[in-house]
């Protein structure tokens, strides 16, 4: 694995998104991402996952400067795979605990979306789905999962604003579900790992799939359409033009 | 236009409900505020619209006295009218702003709540949606719309009880988004009007109807029925006798 | 009936679960409940329905000892009548008030979860869906109706968890929508029903199937499924090894 950096601790595994400097989302990282994950979920010892990234980032999203050399149908290939990721994730039959070590933007944060439980540290890192700020817009897994853990009303706040917000505000707006210090993050995890790993698997799975098969379902009835409509927004002029601004390294 | 007052200043449209004394919505206000946001939908230059009431209602809801005279044929298809104003601006595609100026009641409340973003004034105005006292129901929009910003717990507790709520109150339950005095009321709508404005049109369409469109098929599913049930219990004996109660003028 | 004290004091009936200790939940009950609910339905005298437990507990849920000498087959046939229970009562046409005297457990919390409101006693009470702790997955109807009324993230806090709350961490956490002292416990829920039995029962049954209509049809959906994977869970080696465990007298 170039990006990922995978180890196992009893029956915590830890997965470390670790493409610096920003841990951005490019093919290969969703590629292995997926393996990563496809292989603790067949592992029996394995119990509980936590998610986090190396450096000052969980992850910055996806690598626009890299993609904006893909063409149309590349581009779309890679978005349907991405949002596959997402939805497996989504409906992991694993406990998966996101370790928000640091920035945690647009696709990066779509990613600790995902999860069953999501601690943030709570030095100046910042959540966000800032997409609309460049001229782009979602998925319908970005908006069904924001919904579920936010509701509609601060769903629409955050989409529509794009704002960067510290681990206090997001804690209010229930985008994570407990902030702490960087140093005591990985512990913080690690327990609520424990916690979940503690607990019967089968009852566990079959809790959570109550839950977010509904949400799943209205994603699987939309997310196509919303990818071709994000290609065709993220391909327009105006989009092309702030996109071809920003800078990851 | 009659009962509608339009302007324009820069990017940004203004609607003015303007049918004293308590802009209560009768067939015109409904045809009128159809045309009008129609009209809008189309101009290039207007990129967001503000939708306020002049005096102390933003709006009262239906002309009840008006109503009392209407056969339940021709009262059924105004109802079908009013419902798909409400989805019509549910799903507009530019943002639009409730200022709520004064009383936001019933329909009123309705109307409000298909924007994107709700500003209500600080002093004495009330918001609800109050059809239970006067032993009426609602549409599914209205459920449906409620739910997506309060949630079922919240929804709930609005219509059973029926209760009028000051700003406050109504910020704490989700059924606006903003409190300000009434002096500062129509510059912070410009403000936050301002704000989508100047987001990327394409992108903020593509998120709105993808958190929405689930919440508008839903609706969709059900509106018709919901109004053939309300007509019944309007036109019931119990409900037309408080109905005759009502005075607006 | 063997199990339940139904009382009616002018327009409100009173619904005792009466069965020493615990008022666990057998088939007995099931079908006292719903002979009682529907014999309630179709009384024009009665226009509110309270559901209390005598004693300590509300309800500790399913009668754990008593089901272990079920067959497979049996228990099936008995959580359908019992998930039918519920989504009977959620969607009964007349205002239901839990009066939450004592623990309402597992089971006897999803029987509170049907009701349209929740007072609960301030003292020593608990409210859990605990179900996690023993090994035991829930019901459609459990998760479908939770969400409903908590929203995606506070229903994952408590079914992940299995924690017991106490009144005011519930009434935070949207579980219950009052906390009172034991004492004024019947007294407040008399007077939420009355307030309910005062409104328009026609406006009143129409809003709130407009409200839950979709939540049904949600949980009718995944009923039957979740049934059948509750069964395999129940029955599995380690969820029996727990269950043989718990007593209740």
């Amino acid at each position: 694995m170039s990006f990922i950096l995978l180890s196992i601790d009893e029956t915590i595994a830890t997965i470390v998104l670790n493409r610096p400097k920003v841990n951005a989302i490019n093919e290969t990282v969703v590629e292995e991402l997926s393996e990563c994950f496809q292989k603790l979920a067949i592992d029996p010892n394995v119990k509980a996952v936590i998610l986090t990234g190396e450096g000052s980032f969980f992850s910055f999203g996806l690598d626009v400067p890299e993609f904006l050399s893909y063409s149309k149908d590349c581009f779309t290939r890679f978005l349907a795979k991405f949002t596959e990721l997402l939805s497996y994730i989504f409906l992991y039959p694993k406990p998966v605990v996101a370790a928000i070590n640091g920035h945690a933007i647009a696709g990066g944060c779509m990613l600790a979306l995902t999860c069953d439980y999501r601690i943030m540290v709570s030095e100046k890192a910042k959540i966000s789905l800032n997409e609309i700020t460049f001229g782009s817009t979602v998925f319908a897994s970005a908006t069904s999962m924001l919904r579920f853990w936010v509701g509609g009303r601060n769903a629409e706040l955050i989409l529509y604003r794009g704002e960067m917000y510290l681990g206090d505000d997001a804690k209010m707006l229930g985008l994570v579900d407990e902030v702490i210090s960087k140093e005591n993050l990985y512990e913080a995890a690690r327990k609520v790992a424990q916690d979940f790993a503690n607990k019967d698997s089968n009852a566990f799975q079959s809790i959570k799939m109550l839950l977010r098969k509904p949400v799943a379902e209205e994603i699987n009835k939309r997310e196509i359409n919303s990818i071709l409509e994000f290609v065709e927004i993220w391909y327009s002029e105006g989009t092309q033009e702030i996109l071809e601004k920003i800078k990851i390294y």
